[in-house]
């Protein structure tokens, strides 16, 4: 394709062509571009190059100047010690979620674990109960996987008549992405003998809400594991430090942190974190139990709510794709609502599980635009719309919200959430 | 291939198949394992489970258990503010380096840069001299990649005469590996419009080194960025913020921090940085310039130097590798120090220019052994033995140390550094 061609719209309202910025001199050409003409004068020597700067430190921080990037309250907690914090999605590129910055949801704080004494205890229907220190537990095979974790009421806001004017990671920010890595839950459960009538198991945390859910067996023997590294090093407190259950795009709460034990059982065992919470209310005021995979989803990072446009040009959308069901096939955007859509550059590798980085090029003309993406996951599932998830599951089906998110751009070039 | 099969040695000295790990059962039946039997007595009720833990936080931080977990010093600084620090190598898991914990090596500390006033200017052979502004750079299309990152002079011990008694991070800490986001340097070289004459660039620093070195003009054009962000959020102050030249697989002192200045010229400068540093000494007197890529290099971080055995049984060798040619094709370890090799198991995805996590089952009998890896890249490039490598360069040649690291295991299970 010749870089003229690339330059032309794919979709309505000036969407480019995905590989416009693959091919050199294709921005240039487009006119993207907000460098300024340098000075004639040489530069002047800055303060950094007259003065020795700081030496190196065991444990590194960010600069003073990226203060203002910080995890966003969940709201008022409820009880002492309970409530979240969302990942800021808008400030972040790439896949990564720094570990300082993954969001963090406790339904009774964090509790202050002692790797040296803690343990876990597997047992229920097993031939051979066997209890496992953290020591022990680290000298088993490690399996590592970069891989999201979404809380199931990620999104959930979007559930109100009116659309709620926060910032991506407001809407959006229980789900973060990280190295996560640890012991294959398949072999302690091969270990300690797992008699044929053991079809599901309960995991309990050690914190001081007994956090406890059921998982069915198939899941356990399939790509579970119990983690003990994040991003490189030990398990972060808030994310279950030192060892929490892992479930590769299961919703977050099943992912049980602090965990102390994990009993084999022949059926769910009902907690109160799966029956009280964590169920979806449908239409017919009925409660459906067990949704466990995340659905399809996706959302622009930038542009996004609270941001500002910087004048009419060339702009990089870019956002962030995921399912619970394996690989993000396709993403495509639409900057007039959803009339036309073109699809967006995934970043490579596109791995299963995981946050996808899509970006797409987009000469905003400075008149009202709604920018919108849509995302298809391998298995074929294509993400809702709003209108039509609304429509299917009504407004107290409180966990799950996967629809397509909506920007609106004024023309005065403010950005905020509405609903299409 | 049967579960028996699995159990049998694929090499000397109890090196077991790969697959070993990946079938359920296989550990059982091969008898790795640590887990005690659990106690009749139901399990006690913890105290973190009788009082709320503590609530959410804005930017979090690690569990004070793990504060031992630190960087590593490169030894006392020739002066203030210079010096580095290598990465724990031996105490992390996966492949991403927490930025806290990445590499940094400084000639003249770490400069406290504005990112509201600190620009960069493309100059020289150039029909537009341009200056950018952190802020309109970040308007620029974005790619990221998972990438390492090593300093030419790491593993440089293993040149001394005596094998240093060091952790596998205080001989080869100077590696590490992050989600990198930044603009593609030819998307502004395009724009600045590239004169036919302009063959390399110089790219200086903002630091009180005024670090400088020269980058031909296809390496610049190939995949060189101007880095932003570090796993996710913006780099760190030790790795450039609040932007710095990244050049996959490069040796790391090209990869300027605190970027302030691209100058195009039709050859390469002379800085100091390259010719008093950086060049390579060879056995007869002459030092060799400009030696940029990182070879094909690997170790095994667990078991590894100054790291205890547990007693004799099944454990899980884990390690890295790299190559600054392209992808890992293939990890072998042996167990006998040489005599026999087996392949490892990569952990997917296998990236280009990236750590790569290998893993391989042994069982060690509590006899002295050897344990060696040795990383074949896509290019075909074998890592040297120690002997070839000294043989060809001699002591003098400082820099691009990637010869095979062997570790000792005495029969009372200590493990060191050991030339063989």
């Amino acid at each position: 394709m010749s870089r003229a061609s690339l330059s032309e719209p794919v979709a309505g309202n000036g969407l480019l062509h995905r590989r416009l910025f693959l091919m050199h001199g294709a921005a240039a050409g487009a006119a993207l571009l907000t460098a300024t003409a340098a000075p004639a004068a040489p530069l002047d020597v800055p303060a950094s190059m007259k003065t020795p700067g700081v030496p190196p430190s065991e444990y590194g921080e960010r600069s003073p100047h990226e203060a203002h990037v910080k995890r966003i309250p969940n709201g008022a907690p409820p009880s002492a010690g309970t409530g979240g914090s969302r990942t800021p999605l808008e400030s972040l590129e790439g896949v990564i979620t720094p570990s300082s910055l993954h969001f963090e949801r406790h339904h009774n704080g964090i509790p202050d674990l002692d790797p040296d004494t803690h343990q876990v205890l597997i047992h229920g229907l097993v031939e051979r109960p066997l209890m496992f220190s953290i020591e022990a537990l680290s000298r088993y095979p490690l399996v590592s996987r970069i891989q999201f974790l979404e809380c199931a009421g990620n999104s959930g806001g979007n559930n109100a008549p009116e659309a709620p004017q926060q910032s991506a990671g407001g809407i959006h920010g229980l789900v973060s992405c990280s190295d996560w890595t640890g012991v294959p839950l398949a072999i302690l459960l091969e270990e300690a003998g797992l008699k044929p009538e053991g079809r599901w198991l309960l995991a309990e945390g050690a914190d001081a809400a007994g956090m406890s859910r059921s998982v069915p067996i198939a899941k356990a023997l399939d790509d579970a594991i119990l983690a003990l590294y994040q991003n490189g090093e030990r398990l972060r407190p808030s994310n279950g430090y030192p060892v929490r259950l892992f479930l590769p795009g299961y919703e977050g709460n099943m992912n049980v942190k602090w965990l102390r034990r994990i009993k084999v059982t022949s059926g769910p065992t009902m907690t109160k974190d799966e029956t009280s919470k964590y169920s979806d209310l449908g239409l017919d005021g009925r409660a459906k139990l067990f949704t466990f995979p995340m659905e399809v989803k996706s959302l622009i990072t930038s542009p996004s709510g609270g941001q500002q446009m910087k004048g009419p040009g060339l702009y990089q959308i870019s956002g962030l794709a995921w399912s619970g069901f394996g690989k993000i096939r396709r993403v495509e955007v639409s900057a007039d609502g959803g009339k036309s859509w073109a699809q967006a550059a995934l970043t490579e590798p596109v791995l299963s599980k995981s946050l996808v980085r899509f970006r797409m090029p987009w000469h905003w003309n400075g008149n009202l635009s709604v920018l919108m993406s849509r995302a298809v996951d391998e298995t074929g599932a294509v993400q809702p719309t709003r209108a039509a998830l609304m429509a299917a599951r009504g407004a107290n089906y409180r966990y799950h919200y996967n629809a397509v998110q909506s920007w609106n751009v004024s023309a005065a070039g403010e950005i905020g959430n509405v609903y299409v």
